[in-house]
């Protein structure tokens, strides 16, 4: 099995790219934050991924980047970090807050007044605040008084939301693990089985099948619980005749595929058959108006009257699809206000959710804009599935 | 397979607990905060665990404790929050920063305005801010101008430092899960097979013996690798001849256990044997010095010297041993500057970790600290494991 790499020379061009943009702004350096749970900032230029602790990369105006990590990690980030030069800092450690007897305390002033040739910060851009914990912020604050710390998040989100042809690469591999690792789910999920095993059969299947994690914590889920737009397995058995919602991923070298299907065990009631009839014709519509040089708030507006037309306005819980990339939902949006147009090699997750009182239906598949219309990534049985 | 789970009533006794602590201390409210990787505070008083979101919990002084979500986790949180009222605020919002065009606005200004009362907030006491996303920071300092806000992190680990019993018993479920999810992981893993694809096996040999989670993402590593305290699964393969360090864990509503063992394929090297029996040796003082009433600090010095006399001073990473409990890692720690004592019924992970320059080796099991000595959770295959 050939492993799917970045190559390396693809960080450093990042990092030159984010320069490029930053000094447009008059900034002397940028910080970007990633938790274990969102990891995406910091392994998009770095490859490195923070585990228990948060992480940061400071790239600076004039010098090389340096990437932020807490005390304990430092051999994990030789190992996967392709930026070399690294700090340890105490605001960046364990989220369990331990006690570090015989660290040394390197602080945000010592690591700021080491880069620009010793000139330091005046204007700061910050990106990750929506995740940047509060201890990581107040040691950057407290290390630049009287300075500028600006939000710059658009900076990377304009970089990650077109896709090279490398990464695009990434993601069929990731989406051919996703669809093989379903296969083998399925073959293996029998009602009286639990949700949680149920996951446990879709979360081996990608990594038996060489994802390098799930890219977010799977979930199958049955009965009422299908209508949970965000959702975790639960010990709840499997009957039959009840919705399967399988909203499953794999993650290649960081790119992220998210797979959503319905299965059915035994006889489906009339009404669940209407809503996923309805829900894969929103399905079709959407995957049908997505091109290059559409407004993305005309898709999300077609496809909910689409929705409110077949009576099932109340059913919606957002817009028909979200950028995908290295987080399993990332920007940009296609929601009803998305004030944007559709480019080539921006990739999404055309992501159908319908929730009713008593059950609810997904199916999601990632796809590229092309000039036309769309690449998709998978259409592996997007269909009724009743077995 | 009967599920072990907390029984309702502990969550409100839980709450009434909180609240007599912060009084105390003249609080008219906390707000604690979780995130997904770091789920315990908002679990502990709710069984919620939040989902691409983060979560917290305000506890007034008067009234109702509310559960404060995002805006996509009403029916997830509707399902498994032991607290019924929840406001959903943007603060909280997923980690990709999402567009929410048909959400009302609610701000931490609305329900500061509807608890004690209608008399609001004067004094706030914050816990969790090393993992709290600046977001939420900043919307709760918003609504709060010129009022005192503390940091109150203390009256939460005193809670949970010690553990009652129906906390230790879902502990040792845990343990015993964690256990044959091992044995049924090591009848797998072969020489050849990757490093993440013997993850694959803990984790659902965990899963299929009725875990939750796997309490946090499970590694296994090998060769050079395992001389990383934390560290996370690759795609190299195991090869004989190599320490494999297997550190592996296991949920049982919301209480982890976490399991640390090496396993070695075919011949090993003298070296290797050498630094299994110190660690060993050591692992097995830090089991004999436990007890209530000794200083944390005299435990971790000592095993500390006898490392030292062994030669093995410079492959000292951290403390003999570490809080478990709804984290893999929680306070207290046992380090060589803890200033506690240990008292009954708190909980330990002895975590003999030793990192030399080639490969590292790690021990880890969960115990209750008991009045003469310690409860061994599990010393299952604590020994040389050469296969």
């Amino acid at each position: 099995m050939e492993i799917k790499m970045l190559p390396r020379e693809e960080y450093f061009k990042r990092i030159e790219d984010m320069k490029k943009r930053f000094l447009e702004r008059n900034l002397d350096a940028v910080i970007l934050v990633s938790t274990e749970a969102e990891p995406a900032n910091v392994r998009y230029f770095s490859n490195y991924w923070p585990v228990f602790e948060s992480a940061g990369i400071l790239i600076p105006k004039i010098g090389k980047p340096l990437l932020l990590i807490g005390p304990e990690t430092e051999k994990l980030a030789e190992d996967h970090s392709v930026l070399k030069d690294f700090r340890k800092l105490t605001e960046f450690r364990e989220s369990s807050d331990p006690e570090y007897p015989e660290l040394g305390r390197t602080t945000f002033s010592d690591v700021f007044a080491e880069i620009n040739e010793g000139k330091g910060i005046s204007r700061l851009g910050l990106i990750g605040t929506n995740i940047m914990p509060v201890q990581v912020y107040e040691g950057i604050i407290k290390a630049l008084p009287g300075k500028e710390i600006l939000r710059v998040d658009d900076l990377l989100r304009n970089m990650r939301m077109i896709k090279t042809d490398v990464e695009l690469s990434l993601l069929r591999e990731a989406v051919r693990i996703a669809a093989k690792g379903f296969d083998y789910a399925v073959e293996r999920i029998k009602p009286g089985m639990t949700e949680i095993q149920a996951a446990a059969e879709c979360s081996y299947g990608v990594l038996s099948q060489g994802a390098e994690a799930p890219g977010f914590m799977i979930w199958c889920v049955s009965g009422k619980g299908t209508n949970q737009a965000i959702s975790k397995s639960r010990h709840k058995k499997i009957e039959k005749g009840e919705m399967v919602q399988i909203s499953m991923g794999a993650m290649v070298n960081g790119y992220i595929a998210s797979l959503g299907r319905v299965i059915l065990f035994g006889k489906m009631r009339p009404e669940m058959k209407k809503m996923l009839e309805i829900g894969l014709e929103a399905n079709s519509l959407t995957h049908n108006l997505i091109r290059s040089g559409i407004q993305a708030s005309a898709v999300a507006k077609e496809v909910h009257n689409y929705i409110r037309k077949c009576g099932m306005e109340d059913y919606i819980v957002y817009g028909p699809a979200h950028g995908i990339g290295m987080a399993e939902c990332e920007y940009p949006f296609i929601e009803s206000i998305s004030d944007y147009v559709l480019q080539e090699n921006m990739t999404f997750a055309v992501d159908t959710f319908l929730a009713g009182p008593e059950f609810g239906m997904r199916y999601e598949d990632p796809i590229r804009v092309t000039r036309d219309g769309e690449e998709q990534f998978c259409s592996h049985r997007r269909e009724i599935i009743n077995l």
